[in-house]
């Protein structure tokens, strides 16, 4: 079969076209044929050769990537119950040990072992994909494949969005990638009053605002980011925001977030900063009451059953706004120039060419 | 009326024998005689003059300080209702506007717009406190006096050992000081599993054992500091701690604090640490899915009440041994060099003389 | 001035054109020169003279009724603080005595001592009303009189969609008046699933549908009844809804709730039932491991804000077309028999008379 | 082995002493050799034949009963991992499907198909007992035998007082039974104020004021319960409980706890009243601002985690003090009389006979 491998420490990836398919070898493994994957930033990373990714990839390469997909249901072990051969499936990349106090408790998103397919194990930018039972999830047939492509990114998002109370709120989504784009839509229909987006390309920013931002601002510019820093501290009776969501990673934007945060304000992190970052916690956090949220993940599978009935609403239309450029799998050094280009927001491969109608 | 005055920039504090006493100047203004009032770490910082405190308190030299007391109702304008001259009280020395959105949701602790007695305006070290009616606490007339003089601190401690769910948890406090310890006292009657403690000093890491601490942990001494640092992951089904309450302010109790939480952790933040600290977001904070509470001052009331009921069960007893030291508050140069001395815990100052009793 | 009266325990009411205008009598007294003021279901039962209603106003007959409105400040105390003349104001109608455990701990909406505007004390329909300053809430200029007149009414249905989870959710609410209504619209805008109604007029269920549901029931028509419970319990991954909102008080609605309940789920009562109803606890909320929230009025001033931030986006709009009768209030006895005729949905009373653009 | 099962619709039990064991027919499957094994009130209900519990069973008698237990692992199917032989272990009764909405999202004790062990399946009152695997619970190997013998039930009382913040609250627990009295130790170890405990028997109001009640009443006698009824509405700024937890099934109880609970309190339910109880939903509920919380079985595993933890405090003396009979299983028709005599508090069968120590 093709799949797309990380094979040594330096930059890329390696195409195969005649690689050895995966098949069940404990009763609870599932084959999935892949239908279509997803680029994710990490994968940016694994092709950049990223120290801590190759720090804890090295000694398993060489490994398929990918862990952003839809597919079928080739074929499963026989312990393994309630799903059918043929079945529209995606599945939870961070496979769980179900026997720790985090899995055992509801909170298997904080699995002390957990085991990330496309990092530790072989991933899903391949044409089939072995995954533990208990990470599938089953779709509705009816969910756009472009869509179920990066349903694992969708829940980074939705779980970041619902880690604060939006209703009524005033909102900034720092970082205008395809997370804080959807970002944007999502604490639109859940109610936000006002949503202030900040990203250092226009080309995003535009996008943000069609989905459904109030103000967006090029943070590059410093006139801009002057008057985003002003009018979010405009209302007397708040003088500052309810919330922001972190999804760029850059320490400009957490600068910025302990400036326009009201007292008592929600601070939500899934972006991932280089290194450390000096923090007044006197003044910025202890002071202010803030509450940090660090975002790992999803919720499994409370996340994944929250974004698929969004996902049948009008979060649909952003979701499928997001995908911007198609590849069939074999194409995959173009997918992965597009985004080191900084081009387009969601890549999606095909392991099995290009569909029609995309 | 005798008053402790912060009345220049340098250190040191002025003692007046002849002040003259407040009065109502408002319709809902109430004259306190102060019985009691315990020195607070701000005080001993506003003796030191540390500058982020001079600079606040600077264009309003010369004021009374002290914001832990208790009293009795001297007298107060004629808007107020509900309250009795002779009345034992306390009051929330956090002066709230009652107009912004905190205020008006049930957060006054988060104002935007508070006035705090004894840096902003005249405090609690005197014979007499003028304080708007909304801030008092009307306190039952058994509570101790010494537990009564410093009601403000012990809030503080409430609010951070309420911030996380303790029951059957294993807690970590950073910090022995009054805060720490009453957390420990708190966190073992709330229902904690397991309760450790750091901090540099032999003498207050042995009261938090008396007070209920299960492990306590010399961190000056490295071998300490390591076999805490190693206790508290042994268990293989959290590999860390479930919480940590942060009463010191020191940046290795941050440190600490980022390798013993578990996955999924809370980290409560009530000690202020000075000027920036470099943190690692990405591994200690994202990726490790923790919730970071910054604790300012004590709920507007609810913390108050939860308090006050709780001094009414074994929680007093812990209350009543923190303090070490009692002067009359003509000799309250002494009190202040005791803290400085970093002897004992709490001091308490009496305007009308040493009690028999204590 | 002119006012409507409860002035007997008959049926009916009476309209007075030469009642005596209010005075502030205390520092804190507010006059409102009212607008616009909606009828309540309250007001409905008033004329009607209900028996528990007569029993509470019994001692205070005559008394001026009314208890939704909005209108602008005509003079104030001497003792009112950040108001002005002439500004656009509604006011919270449960007066709370700001002293007792809730009013001290963010829920004065359970104040233990509240006096209700139009029924323990004079109200709103009539050409001024007093108010205690801090009832009072400030509006935006641009907030549409129509809806501005019912603000209380639209706090109970945002407080009662607010009580639970709705995202991503399978949602009923029981019961299509106004407030039911409104509910549809909420839990719309704040991202619910699927939104199913019952009710017992044609008329209403299609305001709902139109306003955003998506399933409607006729439940007097014993076959769609019927439809209803069997297509609740489809979904074999739920067997029923995340949550019921009951905004009818009938007991049918009860019944079915328990029905189309999923294990776990949530039912929220805001409708106010007649007399004792049976209910099976062991089976249907024991067993069930339902949560029950009884609504009481709206959060002070939690609701509040999240009402008029959610009436600053497309929220406004339902709130528009529920008011479908406008009369001036000297026309009073036409707007109550509008009401109890079951026709249309929100009734507007203008003091001022009928504004040329409605 | 032994066993005793439910053989027939008549009254009573039957034991066998020569019943085959149990062995492991998937690769999933646990056998136990059971230690020791508590009645619960379920039990006495299928030994009485009670019309409910008759219908559940009905089809599949003979069926051996019993679903508290603790033992010692006998042997497993080659899927399980993790366990050990010889191993300490109780396990939750309630199995759960693991693909559900509930199982998936952290709520498996909400499982819309769980089968009981002891109820659907054959359970623990025989020498050895087959599990799922995912239902088993390690135990400390320090853990007494008496105590692991009805963690199930420990943890119905867990969960309840859990289920509410009782911090510095005036709680309520009516029904002094096993789960009632453990309640109260739990509440009192959480760190509640007030503790009041009402029964119908003075022996085991005794042992509910031993265990940390405050206040008990006999509500038999009237005048005890008028007391009762005055006495928890005494503080003028609560005037009522903020939580009551019922844990007897009396609709008397059900009464009481609407007229104690403060405006906006917590009723939990665990007791199961017999049919339908009349309720005035409008006055008790809804303008009362109640929140009723149905509890049903246990968290899975949240509850465990927190009950182990517990029971390694001095919460583990109540635990201990609560069975006060032992009978070998063979004695078991003595054991069952002294529940249907209302003799004692928690009875524990020992299929291998009476250990030494008891």
């Amino acid at each position: 079969m093709q799949a797309i491998q990380k094979s040594s420490t330096q930059p890329g990836l390696t195409y195969l076209s005649n690689h050895p398919a995966p098949e069940p070898t404990t009763p609870h493994d599932v084959i999935v044929k892949v239908k279509a994957a997803g680029i994710c930033g990490t994968d940016v990373h694994i092709y950049s050769s990223k120290a801590s990714l190759m720090n804890r990839m090295g000694p398993k390469l060489s490994l398929t990537i990918g862990h952003e997909f839809c597919g079928t249901i080739e074929s499963f072990g026989k312990g393994v119950e309630g799903l059918e051969v043929g079945q529209f499936v995606s599945a939870e990349m961070h496979w769980t040990c179900g026997q720790c106090y985090n899995c055992r408790t509801g909170n298997g998103h904080w699995c002390l072992s957990q085991t990330v397919g496309g990092i530790d194990q072989p991933g899903a930018f391949a044409d089939y994909v072995k995954l533990p039972a208990s990470a599938i999830v089953p779709l509705p047939v009816d969910l756009p494949v472009q869509v179920a492509a990066y349903l694992d990114a969708i829940g980074n998002s939705v779980y970041t969005a619902r880690s604060v109370d939006v209703v009524g709120k005033d909102v900034a989504v720092l970082g205008a990638g395809p997370l804080g784009i959807l970002a944007v839509a999502l604490v639109r229909l859940m109610g936000a009053k006002r949503i202030y987006v900040t990203d250092i390309s226009d080309y995003v920013l535009k996008v943000a605002k069609d989905e459904g931002a109030d103000y967006v601002f090029n943070v590059k510019d410093e006139k801009q980011h002057q008057e985003f820093l002003k009018m979010v501290v405009a209302d007397p009776a708040k003088r500052g925001l309810d919330a922001v969501l972190e999804m760029s990673g850059a320490p400009s934007a957490y600068s910025d977030a302990f400036k326009v945060l009201r007292m008592g304000g929600d601070f939500s992190l899934l972006g991932l900063p280089s290194g450390d970052m000096p923090v007044n916690f006197s003044a910025d956090v202890v002071m202010k009451g803030l509450t940090i949220h660090g975002i790992f993940g999803r919720r499994i599978f409370n996340t994944w059953a929250d974004m698929l009935a969004l996902l049948q609403g009008e979060f649909l239309k952003t979701a499928m706004n997001i995908v911007t450029h198609h590849y069939a799998l074999k194409d995959c050094e173009k997918g992965f120039q597009t985004k080191l280009a900084g081009e387009g927001l969601k890549v999606v491969f095909y392991p099995g060419g290009l569909p029609d109608a995309q």
